[in-house]
């Protein structure tokens, strides 16, 4: 633990590329640490059309390696890391303890985004991006005048269903109980659209296809009766986890695991900042991620100039 | 006056126009109505390197024609017109009053940007974007060990002259008053830096050059002395104004004229939201203003979802 980096970035998604971009220029000495590959969530998707600045969309990973290629352009270094704990360090830093080594800095930014909590059956991997997806405004638009399924009952699994009817011929709403968790104006919005179809009290078994999501095996958890359905595509709808587990309790999170931050991406803790889809100030959407990425560098680089 | 749009979008620089991408992509009838050209205020540099995605950079012009081209790819539609008036309209609805003609909407999305305050003498027009530039943290990493003068006396302006000091041989703070307004601990700085020279009680009458900035006729306002000074930059800080006047007092706004914004950038009125520039929640950055654009279209779209 020799040196001391001005800013350290966790995590090399949208949000914290964009803020190490911002960090080089600002001539802050910048370490990102990746547990993975830079790029971040969405990278489970393969092309992007809503990304502002590319009129006929752009691959995923084409952009994340050129949000990666311009921070480091701009003198931030990735290292690959896992962060087990976050603490108070000397003076004003943090401490910041990874499998590999401990590192310190007078700031952090949080930017470790969140996961989408999946299935866990057989084929969901396989067939991510090719037809099982976590994001209808992300994909929703592949789907026009197709059959798609959402999975779940929450508020985000309705919401995912109503938009769909935008794009696809008929939208099945599969829920593993009878009552929804949805908002009551939703659950109304949704028993009334001709598009949708509710399937209850049903979970899905496996997800079947080669090249491409072709059907779904589902079970009636009352029946026990089985069946296949053909299906073009699959949003599954159960809910984020942030990536927050490392956090202990250093920092104020809200009641989904979320990090709270207020104007300027600051969180409760001096020094601490926090952008993206691990905060409560996130959408899920890349543009958003990486605009709040930005607020927090130029945050770090005020509080760096105040500390001086 | 025949039709009702879902959403309408004043303004179509980085904010309006990443708002329409998602206004369009969520399938709502979306007008932007642009006073002059699509792009902003970004428009008034050449080039920009800090907008993720770009890792060489990429011109302002063709960056924001991509935004352009992509709102109107998922469907939104721009006007060119001026807005002289917004008021309530029937039940719910908004009424746009342009120059050219009345517009109605279910919601009003304000992204009309702000305006660099302007020294207003000969030679600044002709040279803005050959060395007399608004913008630091755009534009500093072109004055790498260079000359360069920083106009103003408030926060902003030291906050640009002390950002230069990062590339700039050397940086002359002129101001027209003997004191300056910046907080005093940037005044500390500033008078401390070694890179920094005070040249107060001074004006600046004309910026000279042919192609680029040369030099600047200076004049001290108390001895009447004047001298040219050779110069390679001349950054411009004596405010914002956000471009707010057509606003009347329809909504909240904060003492410097920015439209205050709360979460999900919803104004104080029911069905308006701004982002970007005029708003009191950004930083004249392009990246953060889209990021703007798309959380006020989300939230447009989700307050629409509720109207029905």
């Amino acid at each position: 633990m020799s040196k001391t980096y001005d800013v350290i970035i966790v995590g090399a998604g949208p949000a914290g590329l964009a803020a190490a971009i911002y960090a080089g220029r600002a001539r802050l000495d910048t370490l990102i640490l990746e547990k993975a590959l830079p790029g971040g969530q969405i990278l489970l998707t393969d092309w992007i059309e809503n990304y502002p600045g590319f009129a006929e969309g752009v691959g995923t990973f084409s952009l994340m390696d050129a949000f990666r290629a311009q921070a480091e352009r701009f003198g931030a270094k990735i290292e690959m890391d896992e962060i087990g704990d976050l603490r108070h360090g000397e003076g004003p830093l943090w401490m910041i303890v990874g499998r590999e080594k401990t590192y310190q800095a007078r700031t952090v930014i949080i930017a470790t985004g969140s996961a989408h909590r999946h299935l866990e059956v057989p084929g969901e991997a396989e067939l991510t991006g090719r037809g099982v997806s976590f994001c209808a405004t992300c994909d929703g638009a592949f789907f026009r005048d197709k059959i798609v399924s959402v999975v779940g009952g929450g508020n985000w699994a309705l919401t995912e269903a109503l938009f769909l009817t935008k794009f696809a011929r008929q939208v099945k709403l599969i829920h593993r109980r009878q009552g929804l968790r949805a908002e009551k104006i939703l659950q109304e919005r949704v028993w009334e659209h001709e598009k949708i179809e509710l399937v209850l009290d049903t979970v899905v078994d496996t997800i079947n296809g080669q090249d491409k999501l072709e059907s779904l095996s589902l079970r009636n958890v009352k029946t026990e009766e089985t069946w296949d359905e053909p299906m073009d595509g699959l949003f599954v709808s159960i809910g984020m986890i942030p990536n927050t587990g490392f956090l202990g309790s250093v920092l104020e999170l809200n009641e989904w695991g979320e990090i709270m931050v207020k104007k300027k991406m600051a969180t409760s803790q001096l020094g601490i900042y926090a952008a993206g889809d691990v905060t409560d100030a996130c959408s899920n959407q890349v543009a958003i991620a990486a605009g709040a990425g930005v607020e927090a560098a130029l945050a770090v680089d005020d509080y760096i100039n105040n500390l001086d």
